[in-house]
């Protein structure tokens, strides 16, 4: 029997095996986590919106009625591409055909020492760890007899100001604005700052202008600070300083968050020296039109580690690409089992949202563009339909609708190792 | 104005503070956390049946509608008995009176190497270190050729059957029954063991007696083998070695829990060296009827850290003690501002019960001895009530309900480092 072996459950490596699940050949997805995580609303659960398991299924949950698959908790530390061999921590696995979804981590381009300062948000590791850094901080003022360290602790700086900085500032915002008032005695509501900077004119850069100066307007109202074409050469416990058009600039502050980008897992390196890969310049594997390595018809790369161009432009790191690429991996797989050839791949756009607050985002949907309360309310839609089992789906609409009537954030519970 | 300094966010803790939200005074709660946890359902996180945050409700929210509060987090580590004053890590604050209700931890009875093998239940780092390692315990086994090896990834030691490890054991053994056969491969439900290990001749020693061989008679059914009157000697990361009245016993195994016994938190110590208070053999301190330290009027202690004999008894280490005495403080100090005598603390024992699984259950509930499914409902019906804020017992109610439907634990994720 035909075995396909996938490495990594997210988006990409989990659609691949739920859409082989009627097939006679043999599924392992392996991963070195228990769960498939919901990275999308990561944000949620690092600002005490969403509690951790809410975004995590079990991927034996997902996959336990699909009898042709095995689920693997393991470690892939090792490809031996010649002899058709997966190798983990612990033994070795054989595949006939191999689907490599491994995604990306946060980058600090060069400066990785920044990292234990100012953490990224790619695992939920790292959303419980930010949401201590937050609720930290205003613990911490709260504390703080001295004016000037008080507004140092409620200075919060997100660099990058894509879909994750936008939405964790916007979150920010919101807590500052909703319950600083009510639970706390001695810091005030204008004690605290929001800054959001990034290199680019605008933000969310990937989006049409007019939808980045409808964001910029929404998050000037929340009362976030944002910092446009600045560049962060400097980032430590106490502070952040950024190069601007004049000159550098610092600011005082406790704590820093990172959304200024991301890298492909190290499995881009071991596909580069096992299978011959060839990378972009962000180590992103460039794949033929079929997903498949050049050289290699037997492995495919699917989700963000993989680089391919649609319409002269590379194809972006979200989620719909990679469960679009996790899919046509499979039909391939198919296609050649019944002997048929495949057509190209092609990423099919059904939109793209961003959200920014209770009845703010921006988004385009189907070619249309939308803001404020639709693009919000299509975004908690879109978002409540795709996690993958119905009782997040339950939870994580008790917890919305619970916060938009009471404005209350129920899992701001500061937990595990200090950011 | 009289300031009231409480240390501690526990049952004890705030129950107090709770009963002085209407008085003329100031008070002060202390805790290093930020929220109060739920401890009774703790084994409900650590088993994946709730989200850790479900049962941890932020202190602040509980507090703030109390205009005469503030909440502080931060570490109490000494006291001032004579000057007045709760020494923190950073500063001071001065009381008039002073609540202690610190609580209880692990104890390994003299053997504290174990703990790093065998995990104990009082927080939420505890809970998510359990999960960790009972979920991963399934997964190796899963990945293990070597069927000894991997019925020693499946044998589960619980050390101690009081309520903490029946529950425990009983939750297992369910896991085992109703995600073992649809979730995994590789490995079969009888390749699992559940042991259930005490000194005592009885499961739930301070339960009577036929409540007692009601719930051994449930744990046969669920699967949990009953080694009781046995000693444990001596735990490794390959299993645990015990005494029994015919010599000594060893069980390869690779999880081990511990719920066998607490000690009073360091402040034990700290009220014991500077305001000289006596304790008992476990190092609760000795309390006077209105549960202030004797020659020490201005301190009282609440919850599993004081010691107080009732009818002949010491009072037991569970959370309605600890309400009902954070309670009494309160009064006694309001009473005291009004120039009114108080009456001795006196518990008013409304019940007791423990769950075992799935409509099985036993208690005494004012007087009456109840076993089986009244048992599990009421003990649900109560634990939901009690949580402290609204949207957990939502969120709570939507997980059990859901779980009764379909047997599912939706918070089964591996999260952390590991157990």
């Amino acid at each position: 029997m035909h075995r396909v072996v996938i490495l990594g459950g997210g988006f990409g490596g989990l659609y691949a095996a739920r859409a082989l699940r009627h097939e006679a050949l043999s599924v392992t997805l392996v991963d070195r986590r228990n769960f498939h995580l919901f990275q999308p609303l990561l944000y949620q659960v690092a600002t005490g919106a969403l509690a951790a398991t809410e975004i995590a299924t079990p991927l034996r949950v997902v996959l336990r009625k699909q009898k042709n698959t095995q689920v693997l908790m393991a470690d892939a530390v090792d490809l031996d591409a010649a002899g058709h061999h997966l190798i983990l921590d612990e033994g070795a696995i054989p595949y006939d055909t191999l689907i490599v979804g491994t995604g990306a981590r946060n980058t600090y381009f060069g400066n990785d020492s920044w990292e234990a300062i100012a953490p990224g948000l790619k695992s939920l590791e790292d959303a419980t760890r930010i949401r201590h850094k937050i609720l930290y901080a205003f613990e911490a003022a709260e504390r703080e007899p001295d004016p000037q360290r008080r507004r140092q602790w409620l200075t919060f700086v997100v660099v990058g100001a894509g879909a994750t900085g936008v939405e964790l500032a916007g979150a920010m915002a919101e807590i500052v604005r909703d319950t600083v008032h009510s639970d706390f005695r001695s810091i005030r509501r204008d004690d605290a700052r929001i800054l959001l900077l990034d290199s680019s004119p605008r933000v969310l850069n990937t989006f049409p202008e007019s939808l980045s100066e409808a964001a910029e307007r929404q998050l000037v109202r929340l009362g976030v600070t944002l910092r446009l074409k600045v560049r962060v050469t400097e980032v430590d416990p106490e502070g952040a300083t950024f190069s601007t058009d004049g000159g550098t600039e610092r600011i005082e502050c406790r704590t820093v968050l990172w959304a200024a980008g991301v890298r492909p897992s190290e499995w881009s390196d071991i596909l580069a020296e096992r299978a011959g890969a060839a990378r972009d310049r962000s180590g992103r594997i460039k794949v033929n039109p079929d997903l498949t390595i050049p050289g290699h018809p037997e492995i495919f790369v699917v989700g963000d580690m993989a680089y391919l161009e649609q319409d002269g432009a590379p194809l972006v790191g979200v989620a719909p690409v990679a469960m679009q690429e996790g899919r046509y991996a499979a039909t391939v797989i198919k296609d050649r089992l019944r002997g048929r050839s495949s057509k190209p791949f092609r990423y099919f756009d059904k939109g793209n949202l961003a959200v920014i607050g209770r009845n703010a985002g921006v988004g385009v949907i189907a070619g249309v563009k939308v803001k404020g309360r639709i693009a919000w309310f299509v975004w908690l839609f879109i978002h409540l339909m795709y996690l993958a089992d119905a009782l997040n789906r339950l939870l994580v609409f008790v917890r919305w609708g619970y916060q938009y009537l009471t404005y209350y954030r129920g899992a701001r519970v500061i937990t595990g190792p200090p950011g």
